[in-house]
């Protein structure tokens, strides 16, 4: 792929490229900053619904931390080492929350909140053993020769514009004048001052948190800033945190298996591998190099499933590629897997020293949102850049492209209004005819949740609508598409490389 | 501009064009089809808050719709003269509830609903007054040398992606089978056969939305939907319906003006004017003319004004150009200026006699809602069709695009959560330093209601950041775009027309 091609001329430093090692561990650390407000929020959503002891949720949190840095570290090194975080899928946080509820409610013997957990880890890692086989089998990557630009570009674009109604950006009780502040310095950093000064090109994630953490911490200490309020920095419970944390495999039991909770979180693992399909594809785009080869696809989705099943036998709540730290490649130009690398050494850090961890758990959430809105932005942009390839003249593209956009927003905002895996599932069952087989445990579930996947739903329609609507080849903008992929020979598994002669 | 500009190749009746007469008839009555679900909303939810008598919403249904049919006439004849209907928009829906409810509080004497309209209509013509002169004096069209496709393309998407969670397409209670099947079929006619037969090809929204109608009606006859539900079709009200109704101009009495409710009126017309410029440049580019020139813009919305004003002294809840029928443009390439004229000759009838309304108005839910996904859906697409103009390898404009999509969700769904206007003013007079102005009525009633419209929220974002972060007029896409503009010699207002020799 030349480099008018793609938005190539982002890039400052490409995927194989190497900072000096001061500027990678500061590039290394604003890549961790991205994929903080989810990595923290999901171990603080499950806590919460297990009714965790208070006592426990800092080893909980610094598991996710520890698991995600791993995770990293296996991808970019032996998976499709695209430059991308590793972290827990809110697509597995409902099947997760839904196994948290019935066990709960069956009044197990012991602790309840230990019950689920050990339940919640026994699904994820029968899930994630599917994973694996649908990796390594090439199930999902045999699908790349079906899917055009069409299907991309509202399915990557959709990746970001789901996300528009996180708490963190949304939530009436959110300090708007905060994360306004957070946003304004970002694009301050990036965009006014970003061809002035190549430090504000290159951190202006970083530059813009760190910042608005102070000023944050400055009006929490003078009392500005109320304890409980959305803008507050909590400084004593960094001194009060533990120093060092015992996270190992198996750390709350065995897990336990029970074919219902199985069959929910396959749902969430479909869903996350489909993500992970449209994220590969934004990443690839991002880094300037062609769109990922069906090997490469196979092994990404591989690896995935194999820290699937780490990160069940650890104890979280599942593992998948991020998109935020997408959104910053985009915003920085640096694509570098090296100072990915780097990331998830600091954040394997982060995770076994609570200090570290308390320190990262103070950033308030409107600082979160004010990044968050950067990233997603920039997903949603990029996704639709790959319009370019696409024949927008002609009614059929138009209308696949609006459509898989607008039920991207519109379903999953209709399961939303159903409320609940269960409430949907009792719907389904009165349905004339078909009740018996939709309203099925597996078959209601599988479609709530994917349902509830804004890129998941939108990628569907524009796959079905794309491939069976009247199109020649040039229309749907597979001709220059596929000049525009890597050829099967350029990605080298970790077998080829570490093993094969 | 050339018809390889724009999606000219979808059109098969240019805006000039006349298809035969009783096509003609069938092409209304499909644009008057895709607006009736919007303008049988509106004074539905007002009649509701007014606490009107369920005897005299009948006539207020049918003004809504003689001041459609009035204002399309005036806008297609004398105003800007695209093919283009006009109806009451949701925009002026949250001001109006702000006033109804204040009125009702404070215990008006006589008839509480009456009084509250009278309000409502005092407010309505004044800040329709403040909306004439915006218009001819050339305010809004001034702006137009500031626009470029990178602020067109997410503002007009937006029109179409801010309304993904209309009650008609999300509610838990929708009936999904119907609501799938009005889908199904129109894409079933317009994708699928529409290349096989013409008929198809031209009717694809009269046709899905007939076949679901007969098929809900015999399902409701048959006792298959019970009343109450969403998908049941209330046969016998039609025969209960008056017979001609009377509707004219201070039908309720005098209308009474207050400063206060003026105010929120005119942030209410601000939004709807903002969406109108980007409804013009959607109309257009679906109709394979050239962008909008600034005298039809600012014809255009003098006309939108001067409809607002003849709106409010009818008694309904405004007048504003609906992005409906620009999807169905798409969808069937009829964009006959004549077309849109018969259709509001239809609304006219359809107005005063109370059969037809009340047929109309049978219409289920579910049915609105899959027209919506193909309406809706079409315009988002139209939208980020002009991203072909705009250099998307440039890291600015995939900045500004993804942001202005991300906050025209983001910041409406913040509104949202704050819940009422009243509410977030309350929060904006807490505010340090700023509270005393920006908790102000005035101001905090304006952010409000222009927050709670994406487009208008998309279009500001990308107009503010396209025309201070640096760029050159090529990236931004500013010289093909000019190309693509229509002359302002292009435009023959009426007074030209009519009045100049």
């Amino acid at each position: 792929m030349s480099d008018e091609e793609g938005p190539a001329g982002f890039v400052s430093y490409g995927i194989d490229d190497k900072p000096p090692i001061v500027t990678s561990v500061f590039l290394g650390i604003q890549h961790y900053l991205t994929m903080v407000g989810a990595n923290v929020a999901v171990p603080l959503i499950l806590a919460g619904a297990l009714g965790m002891p208070e006592s426990v949720i800092p080893r909980f949190v610094g598991t996710f931390f520890v698991v995600s840095g791993i995770a990293t570290l296996a991808q970019t090194t032996f998976g499709n080492r695209y430059p991308i975080v590793q972290g827990a899928p809110f697509s597995m946080l409902a099947p997760a929350l839904a196994v948290v509820g019935v066990v709960q409610a069956s009044n197990p013997s012991g602790a309840a909140w230990e019950a689920a957990l050990l339940q919640l880890q026994g699904a994820i890692v029968v899930a994630a053993v599917v994973e694996v086989a649908v990796g390594y089998f090439g199930l999902l990557g045999r699908l790349r020769s079906y899917i055009s630009p069409v299907i991309i570009a509202p399915t990557i674009a959709l990746i970001g514009l789901a996300l528009f109604n996180t708490p963190q950006v949304t939530a009436a009780s959110g300090n708007w004048w905060l994360l306004g502040l957070t946003l304004g310095l970002i694009v301050l950093f990036s965009q006014y001052l970003g061809g002035r000064s190549r430090a504000f090109k290159l951190f202006p994630v970083l530059l813009g948190v760190v910042v608005a953490w102070v000023v944050a911490a400055v009006l929490s200490v003078t009392g500005v800033y109320a304890p409980g309020t959305s803008g507050y920095v909590d400084l004593a419970s960094v001194a009060a945190a533990p120093a060092l944390m015992p996270i190992y495999p198996l750390q709350w039991g065995t897990p336990r298996i029970e074919t219902a909770y199985v069959i929910g979180m396959i749902a969430g693992v479909a869903a996350s591998m489909l993500e992970s399909f449209g994220d590969y594809h934004a990443v690839a785009r991002l880094s300037g190099v062609g769109a990922p080869s069906e090997r490469r696809i196979n092994h990404g989705i591989g690896m995935e499933g194999l820290m699937n099943v780490f990160a069940g036998l650890m104890g979280t709540g599942g593992s998948t590629s991020y998109s935020e730290n997408i959104g910053a490649i985009g915003l920085t130009g640096v694509a570098s897997r090296y100072v990915v690398q780097i990331g998830a050494a600091v954040m394997l850090v982060v995770g076994f020293v609570g200090y570290f961890g308390q320190l990262i758990a103070t950033i308030p959430d409107p600082i979160v949102g004010g990044l968050y809105i950067a990233m997603f932005g920039q997903i949603v942009a990029v996704g639709l850049s790959n319009l370019e390839y696409v024949d927008m003249n002609s009614s059929r593209n138009v209308f696949i492209v609006g459509i898989a956009l607008f039920t991207g927003l519109a379903i999953p905002a209709y399961m939303g209004n159903v409320g609940s895996a269960a409430a949907f599932r009792e719907g389904m069952r009165g349905v004339a005819v078909l009740g018996p087989v939709i309203g099925a445990r597996a078959v209601a579930d599988t479609i709530y949740v994917i349902g509830s996947t804004g890129m998941a739903v939108g990628g569907l329609v524009a796959f079905v609508l794309d491939n069976t609507i009247e199109g020649t080849r040039e229309e749907r903008g597979l001709v220059e598409w596929e000049q525009a992929t890597e050829d099967e020979g350029a990605f080298a598994s970790a077998f080829d490389r570490f093993l094969r002669d």
